[in-house]
C-alpha cells in the first residue's frame, strides 16, 4: 500500500491527465506489471519530471518536448537553430513526400544565390516593406588579424561595393534569372522550386516556430496567362493541404488572407491554417498568386503566340521547418511526441525484457528475427538492444520519441510465442500470438495514422465556434479555438480588433454557400464569416 | 555534290574531330540519311557552333557546355552561380546515391546554422590560417530607407556585437556544439552529416570548380579513440571512390596529401584525384583524420570506460558541386555532355520523325508506348514531342544534354515494326526489331555506365607516367598528366617544384611494394613515387 501511495503522489504530480482520464485502474494495473517485471527504473521517473506538463505551460511543455525529444537545440549564434538528428530525420520524411507531390505536379528543383543584391529588395516597392528590415547584411569580404594582437577582425579595405542580403526569400533574385530565361510564350510555364536555406532576423526566436534561420523549399513558377498562375497558385495550396492530411494527420482550413495579412508583393495569398492544442492557429503554408509585379519590377516579358511583348505572371509557394513545430503542438501529449507513422523516422521499437546475459541473447536474437519480418514490410524497426538501462527507461524514452509501435518480448512471451503490443497513440498495449505479427502491424501504422488525424479533427471541430458578439468573442478568444465571426472587410476593423484581442483573421474560408451577415465590431454588412485566432 | 562541299565545309568548322577520326564516310551517310528524313535543320548547325571545340580552347569548351547544356549560369551576385532544373537534376541523384550510401555506413544527417561566430574561427590555429581569409562577413542585422530617399542604407544602429561568418566549412560550429553532447563513451562515435551551402569569397571562379557559394556535405564524426577515427577517415575516403567508380564512371587515385596540401587543421587528409580530358588533376573529395585538434579548442571531453576525461577524436569529410565540373570535363566531347546513364535525368529520347500530322500522331503514339515499357524498367524516359523543330534539332539538343540512348521511329520503322537506336557515348545507330526493346535498353544502360568508365580509365592509364629527370618533367608537364615521381618529402622542394612548374603533389598513392629512388630534384633519397600534376 505504501507503493501505491507513491506512485499516486508522483502520478498527481507528473500526470494528472491521467487521473483526470479515469484510466487510473488501468494504470495502476500497468505500474504494478511494471514493478514485477522491472520495467520501472528511477531514471524513467527522472525522464517524465524534465518535460513540463502541457495543462500547466504549454509554450514550456513543446520548448522541454523539443529538446528533450532531441528534435533541435539552440545553437551559439542568437536565433539559429541546430537541427539534431532524429529532428532532422523526420524533415528528410517531410521533404520527400513534399518533393516527390512536387515533381508529380511537374515541377523541377534549382538553385538560386544565398544573397541578394541590396538594390534587388526596393525594386517591387511592396515587396521591400516586408523583407527588408531584419535581415543578415554582408558588408566585407575579409577578415585578417588583429594589428592589436587579439584573434581577428574585419579588413576595412574589404568593403563590398554593393551589400549583400543573405535571402530572406528569393523572389527577387529569381525573377531578375528568369529575366534571361524567358523570351517566348513557349519558354513558359517555367515551373521551379528550390529547398534552401533563408534568414530573417526575429527578435524572439522559438524552436522551429521562429528563426533566425530556417530550411524551406521556395516555388517560383511564371506563366503566361493570370488565369494559370492562379490555378497554380491553388493547385499547390491544395498540395500542402493533402500533405497536411495524409502525411502529418494535421486537418487545416484552407482559403485566402484578408489584403493586411498578405505576403508583401502579392496580388492574392492562400494559406493553410492548423489548430494547435492550445487553442492558437498556426499558419502552416503558404502561396502566392503575385500577378505581374516582380515580372515588372525585374522587366520579365514574353512575346506572346501573336509576337506581342507581355509581362509573365508569377506565383511563389512555400512551408519550412516550422511545420516541425506545428506537428509536434498539434498531436504531442505529457509523455512525449506522438508521430503519425509515416513521419516516425523509428516506426517499431523492439525492446527485450530479460534477467541475466542468457535471457537477453536469446530475447534479442528473436527481436531481431521479428525485425527482419518487419523490415521486409518496408517499416523501419530498431532493437533497443542497450544493456546500461533498464526495459523502464526505454520505454519511457521511445514514448518521448513518439515511436508509433513498441514490441516488448519478455521470457515468458518467448516461451508462449507471444509479444506485448503497444501504441503510442491510445497507450494502449495487447498481448497477441507472434503469428500474426505482419498483419497486425500494418493495421496498426494505418489505424495510428488515421487515429492521430481523426483526434485532432475532432478537438478542431470542438474548438470552432460561430460568435455573433463582439463582447462574447473578446471573452472566449482568451480560451483560444477558431472562431466564424462576421467582418465589415476593412482593414480598419481588423486592425482594431487585433489590437484589442490579439487575435488576426486566419482566412476566408471558401464555402459553397457563403451566408451574409453583419460585422461583430461595426455591425456593418459582411458577405461572409471569416476566420479569427490567436496565431503563432 | 555541291552539297557535299557544303558539308565538309561545315564539318572542317564545326567537328574535325569528326574528320580525324576517320569516320568520314559513316558521317556522310548520316548527313545524307539526315538529309532525307528532313533531320537536318539550320539551328542544328547553329547550337553545335556555340561550343567551342574541346581540343582548340578546352576552358572555354567546359563553360560553353556547362552553360549551353542547361546545367548551371552565373548569376547576379559576383561568384555565385544558378544551378539549373537540368544541372540540379544531376546533383539530385548524385546526392541521393551519396546519402543512401553514408546512411549504410551508419551516419545521421542533421542541421547546424549558417553563421559562425568570427571568434570561433581564430580557435583552432591552423584552421584559422586556412579559412579566416576571404570569407563573406555579416556586419549588419537592419536595412533602413536612405534617408536621402534613394532605396535602402545600413541601418548603422543595427551592428552585431560579434560579426558573423557565412560558415566556410563547419569544424567550429559542429565542434561547439558536440561539447554539450558528449559526456562519456557511450555517447560515441557521432557520426553525423549535413547537406549544406558554404561560402569562400573565391576572387576567380568558374561554374561548378569554384564558386563562391557552392553546395555540398561534410560529415563530422566524433570518436573515443584515434585508430577508430582514423577508420572512419580511410572508410570514407574508399565511399567516395566506390561513388567515383560505381555511379560517376570515374576512376580515381586515393591516398594521402603531403603536408603542404592538408586541410587546415587536419593530422591527415586522404583524398580521391581524378584526370581530366585536358590533362589536369581534380580533387574530387577529401576525408580528414583531424586529432584531438577541434575537442582541445572547443573543449570537448568524454569520460572512457575507467571514468577518465580524454579528448574526443574527429573526422570531416565532404563533397561538393565541385563534382559536376568533373563529370563533365572527364566524360564529355564536342557534341556536348556524356552522361553516366546512373546520374542521367533522362536515360533514354524518345524521337519522332514524321511528315504531316496523321504520322506524327501516330508515331507519338507508339513512343508513348514504347515510354511505358521502358518506365516499367525503372528507366526515366523523355518523349520530345515538340511540334516546332525538326528532328535534326532534338537529336542534336539531346546529344548536347548527354543522355545515354536516344531511340527515333520514322513511318518505315512503323510499317517494319523496327527502331533506330543511338548511343551518346560511341554516337553508333543500329535499327533493331522492336520485340527486343527491354533486353535492348537494359543492357545498353549497363554497357554504356561500363564503357564510359573504362575509357576514362583508359584515358587515365595513357596519361600516367613514371618519369625521373627533372628537366623531362618540365618539359613533358605542359602536356598534361599524372606523373609518378620520387620527392625527397620536404616541404621545400614540394613549393619549389610547384614555383617552377605550377604542379603540385595531389597524393603519396598506397602500394603494396613502395619502392624508394632519387628525388627528381634534389636527388635525396626517396620512399616511393608521389603523384605530380598541375591541378583544378
Amino acid at each position: 500500500m505504501h507503493l501505491l501511495i507513491f506512485y499516486w503522489s508522483k502520478l498527481r504530480t507528473f500526470a494528472p491527465n491521467i487521473i483526470k482520464s479515469k484510466k487510473k485502474n488501468k494504470f495502476f494495473y500497468y505500474l504494478f506489471k511494471n514493478k514485477c517485471s522491472k520495467y520501472c527504473t528511477s531514471k524513467t521517473g527522472s525522464m517524465a519530471k524534465e518535460i513540463r506538463n502541457r495543462e500547466d505551460n504549454y509554450s514550456e511543455w513543446y520548448n522541454n518536448l523539443v529538446i528533450k525529444a532531441d528534435l533541435a537545440e539552440n545553437s551559439a549564434v542568437r536565433g539559429c537553430m541546430v537541427i539534431k538528428p532524429y529532428g532532422y530525420a523526420i524533415w528528410e520524411k517531410m521533404q520527400a513526400d513534399l518533393d516527390r507531390r512536387f515533381k508529380e505536379t511537374g515541377h523541377v528543383n534549382a538553385y538560386f544565390p544565398l544573397f541578394i543584391p541590396k538594390s534587388f529588395l526596393s525594386r517591387e516597392a511592396e515587396h521591400v516593406e516586408g523583407f527588408a528590415k531584419e535581415c543578415a547584411v554582408v558588408t566585407h569580404h575579409r577578415l585578417m588579424a588583429d594589428p592589436g594582437g587579439k584573434g581577428l577582425v574585419v579588413d576595412p579595405s574589404a568593403r563590398l561595393e554593393e551589400e549583400l542580403i543573405v535571402r530572406p526569400t528569393s523572389e527577387t533574385i529569381i525573377w531578375n534569372t528568369y529575366r534571361n530565361w524567358i523570351k517566348s510564350y513557349r519558354d513558359l510555364p517555367i515551373l521551379c522550386n528550390q529547398w534552401a536555406n533563408v534568414v530573417r532576423w526575429e527578435m524572439r526566436t522559438r524552436l522551429f516556430l521562429r528563426t533566425a534561420e530556417f530550411l524551406w523549399q521556395e516555388g517560383h513558377t511564371a506563366h503566361a496567362t493570370a488565369q494559370e498562375a492562379m490555378a497554380e497558385t491553388r493547385k499547390m495550396v491544395e498540395v500542402y493541404a493533402s500533405f497536411a492530411k495524409e502525411v502529418m494527420a494535421l486537418p487545416v482550413w484552407i482559403g485566402p488572407k484578408t489584403a493586411t495579412e498578405r505576403f508583401a508583393g502579392a496580388v492574392e495569398t492562400l494559406c493553410i491554417e492548423a489548430l494547435m492544442q492550445d487553442g492558437k492557429a498556426l499558419q502552416a503554408g503558404t502561396s502566392h498568386f503575385l500577378g505581374q509585379n516582380f515580372a515588372r519590377a525585374f522587366d520579365v516579358q514574353f512575346a506572346n503566340s501573336e509576337g506581342k511583348l507581355e509581362y509573365v505572371w508569377a506565383t511563389s509557394w512555400g512551408v519550412s521547418t516550422r511545420l516541425m513545430g506545428a506537428l509536434v503542438m498539434a498531436h504531442s501529449d505529457n509523455n512525449g511526441l506522438v508521430l503519425p507513422p509515416k513521419l516516425a523516422p523509428v516506426q517499431v521499437v523492439l525492446v527485450p525484457i530479460y534477467k541475466g546475459e542468457e535471457e537477453r541473447s536469446s530475447i534479442c536474437a528473436h527481436l531481431a528475427n521479428i525485425g527482419t519480418r518487419l523490415q521486409a514490410l518496408g517499416i523501419t524497426v530498431k532493437l533497443d538492444d542497450r544493456d546500461n538501462v533498464r526495459s523502464g527507461f526505454k520505454f519511457s524514452e521511445w514514448e518521448l520519441k513518439g515511436v508509433p509501435v513498441r514490441i516488448a518480448v519478455g521470457p515468458r512471451d518467448l516461451a508462449n510465442g507471444t509479444i506485448e503490443v503497444a501504441r503510442r497513440d491510445t497507450l494502449e498495449k495487447q498481448i497477441v500470438p507472434l503469428g500474426g505479427l505482419e498483419d497486425l502491424v500494418q493495421k496498426l501504422m494505418h489505424d495510428i495514422q488515421n487515429n492521430i488525424y481523426d483526434k485532432a479533427l475532432d478537438f478542431r471541430n470542438k474548438n470552432t465556434f460561430e460568435i455573433n458578439s463582439y463582447d462574447e468573442f473578446r471573452e472566449r478568444i482568451e480560451e483560444g479555438g477558431f472562431f466564424l465571426c462576421h467582418w465589415d472587410g476593412t482593414p480598419e476593423t481588423e486592425a482594431r480588433i487585433k489590437e484589442e484581442t490579439k487575435a488576426t483573421i486566419r482566412l476566408i474560408p471558401e464555402r459553397e454557400d457563403p451566408r451574409p451577415g453583419n460585422c461583430m465590431y461595426t455591425g456593418k454588412p459582411s458577405a461572409q464569416r471569416v476566420v479569427f485566432a490567436r496565431a503563432y
